[in-house]
């Protein structure tokens, strides 16, 4: 039986897939390399690509193609890229053209202008350009909600978290509400009672660059195939062929690019070590935002502060930094297991970061569904920073609402994913442990084959073929259990 | 009288100008930043881009809207705009697509590869790309000839040098053939008798970074819409909005990329200078790669090597490179205007310049007409270089015929644009200095404004309004007269 359709639309996939690549890199350079005057251009530039590919994902012929291809006689692999194919035409197909443009346009913009009112503290000017934004993820979010039958703001979250719904965020965010703030108060007690040495600056910005460099190649990140540069704000970028990792220095602290760094390079494996034989085709691509944010969890997180870490990762700060007290093992493992409530998300330790996604996840559901407006924002942002981490963030834009590049870029139903990602990297670890039971002393003695091995398999080179329910319970033997996270919090911080 | 055929034109050709400005920055890219496993995906984008673009420009509708608006009431600038979009659909109707497309491919692999043979003097493994590149070559040469009439290498230099003849080229080479070589002995024999002090290296690349920095600056380069970068072949790239300019480094040296930065920043202002008004219009393009390289050695030559030049050089060399006896104002002038044949075409003095472009003019020629192959071409190049400038470049494959990026990148009729550019440059000075009597009094002052006033009225801002020979006419007051070239060369190296 003749797999015609099937296979034309593998071709246009893989058309998609090249054109999107330029997509890609000319985003990264907007973020790393390009000067101010060249945003306009580059924003019409982008936005006509973007509606060039929402075009092409919504050509009429495809949903014919679609069905046919349903009749023929397709392998399990390929029936699996089947699915993805429909979940993409579907979701393509909810927006109409002119919303996509309107909306790569508004953010572009958006993000823009944001890399200078951020310093400013430039609430006002901001919220001007966010007001656009959130219009249009508002809109999307109705349209989106049209075709899938769900509440605006889990149609958002749909996109990132496939099967996610805010009932489940709601039940996982509200038990760890219930002992989240006790484990910090405990931990906080705890580690009072340790004496820490702070690492003593400046530290240059080519050191910094050059450790940062090691540490990638330290977590297997293959320079042939992807970069470290700067941007304001840090991310994984490219295309799976060639990563594109940002991070930013600051010439007082190390340790925020250094982890960032470590962060990102959990993002950009993940991408390297897609299926080769598949890539172009829906079935290659990266599961889901929570699956790679567990994979960045694992490398930054689950690896980066376990006890093991301090000892890899010192000689590589002493080659780069030179020789202090603050170096020592013990106290540099201290220093990667530090908690201390703070304002800064991407800074935030893995035991008080979900409390600053909680806080994001109750300001944007808000929003998205018009029960607020963006004007409302810096209180409740302040209000729920006292509550959950006893900060007072009034006046401070900048390290408040600001300090994201997700909702100026129109991203919402995000930042959930973040400590779902936190929660699966968890019970991957806990699944490691059981199949080696001396998992943590080959990290200590700097053999992380054994993790890199058992993510490639299990998750990397598994893409897309399976929905995150099955890919999580094919890899840890069970589905999501929040309970995995709180074990490690506990193990690792009162143990 | 309505003008709907024109303006339908008009958005189309915006609509390609977007696209291909992530076209112009990803093969950018490809050349300063990305690495090597990044390449097969990348050229695959780029091709598939380039086939859009080509099916883009030559969509059936197109030749039905350009015969209506040609019956539009336009203005006179409208009508120039419209001969420049019949032009392009002319230049892109020649070709099929498939053509278009593997031509894309082959240049695309062949200079990648080149990347890495060229260091290692690897000729042979270099030719084997090259053979497909130059039968793609042909291929076209022949698709453009049938339609234009003009002989096959005519039709592919009249994509550079629009009107060019290579009837023309013949007289005008062979009367530089004439007078040059002997131009070349008066000009060693005088300086044989200077004093020449040799900068004592090394020159850090850092240092050398941010001379190339303040030399952009002081030849007026606007940072905020452009970048400097590093590539194995210097270029000016990116899109007028976002100039992307690179050079390369070498610790022995600081004047090839001190000089080879000063001519990109020639192209880039061009660029920069394009009104703004007509951007993605085809009136806005630069009118030729010849009035191109006129700028580029307007700004290396004609003001690189002026008397008064060094002065004005002298401090941000000191500032970044530390004083040093060869850097006195005598003696940098003496080593800015030092003529010495050499192997390398970008580095040359514009007295030996020529004689590289006559020889791979003399090469290319027959290579495109099918008289000789490109095994041939080693052999070739020796006897010329010999014959030209007295060196001997037998087995040298790295600075003999892979020194340049062109002919592996396809570009074939390219070469000779560069000495019609410094005809073109010089005319220009002539024709400043007739305006503006103090012209050299004030370049040695550091005024540079009335330069770049000049260029700025009479070529940049106005982009492709005029044919070459109309521009050349109303910029400097009568058509291409190459004895202005020899009157300059003459004033200067043995005035």
């Amino acid at each position: 039986m003749s797999k015609t359709a099937y296979s034309a639309l593998c071709a246009r996939h893989v058309r998609m897939y090249r054109l999107s690549h330029l997509h890609s890199i000319a985003s990264w350079d907007q973020s790393a390399n390009m000067p101010a005057k060249g945003n306009e251009a580059r924003s019409l530039a982008l936005a006509e690509m973007g509606g060039l590919l929402h075009q092409l994902a919504t050509e009429a012929e495809l949903k014919g193609l679609l069905d046919a291809a349903a009749q023929e006689d397709l392998d399990d692999v390929e029936r699996a890229n089947l699915r993805e194919m429909q979940r993409a035409w579907r979701a393509s197909n909810a927006l109409p053209q002119s919303l996509v443009e309107a909306k790569s346009l508004a953010n572009s913009r958006c993000e823009h202008a944001w890399r200078s009112q951020r310093p400013a503290n430039d609430w006002s000017g901001y919220v001007e350009n966010l007001r656009e934004v959130v219009r249009l993820a508002r809109e999307e979010a109705r349209c989106l909600s049209a075709v899938t039958g769900l509440a605006p703001y889990d149609a958002l979250m749909d996109q990132y978290e496939p099967g996610m719904r805010s009932a489940e965020v709601d039940r996982v965010f509200g038990d760890l509400r219930q002992w989240l703030p006790g484990l910090i108060r405990d931990v906080l007690e705890k580690q009072s009672r340790e004496t820490v040495l702070r690492p003593v600056p400046p530290f240059a910005q080519a050191a910094q660059k050059a450790l940062g460099h090691d540490a990638m190649q330290l977590m297997g990140f293959d320079f042939e195939a992807g970069r470290l540069d700067e941007s304001a704000h840090p991310f994984c970028g490219g295309v799976p062929e060639d990563v594109r990792m940002t991070t930013r220095y600051r010439e007082d602290d190390f340790l925020p690019s250094l982890m960032g760094t470590i962060h990102e390079t959990g993002h950009g494996r993940y991408e390297q070590n897609l299926r080769r034989d598949w890539l172009g085709l829906p079935i290659a691509n990266a599961r889901s935002m929570g699956l790679h944010e567990s994979q960045s969890l694992s490398f930054e997180m689950q690896l980066g502060s376990h006890p093991g870490f301090a000892g890899l990762l010192r000689p590589l700060v002493v080659r780069h930094l030179g020789d202090q007290p603050a170096f020592e093992v013990g106290n540099l493992n201290r220093l990667l297991t530090r908690v201390k409530p703070g304002y800064i998300r991407v800074d935030a330790d893995e035991v008080t970061y979900p409390a600053h996604v909680i806080l994001r996840y109750e300001i944007e559901r808000p929003l998205i569904e018009g029960q607020i407006e963006v004007e409302d924002i810096p209180a409740l942002w302040d209000a729920k920073m006292q509550e959950l981490l006893g900060l007072d963030t009034r006046g401070n834009f900048s390290d408040g609402p600001m300090q994201d590049v997700h909702w100026g870029a129109g991203l919402f139903g995000y930042f959930p994913c973040y400590t779902l990602g936190a929660m699966y990297a968890a019970q991957f670890f806990a699944a490691m442990r059981r199949e080696t039971p001396d998992l943590d002393a080959r990290i200590a003695a700097g053999d992380l084959a054994s993790v890199f091995d058992w993510l490639r398999s299990r998750i990397w080179n598994e893409g897309s073929r399976w929905e995150t329910p099955e890919l999580v319970r094919r890899a840890s033997g069970e589905a999501l259990n929040p309970a995995h996270f709180q074990a490690h919090l506990r193990a690792r911080y009162l143990g």
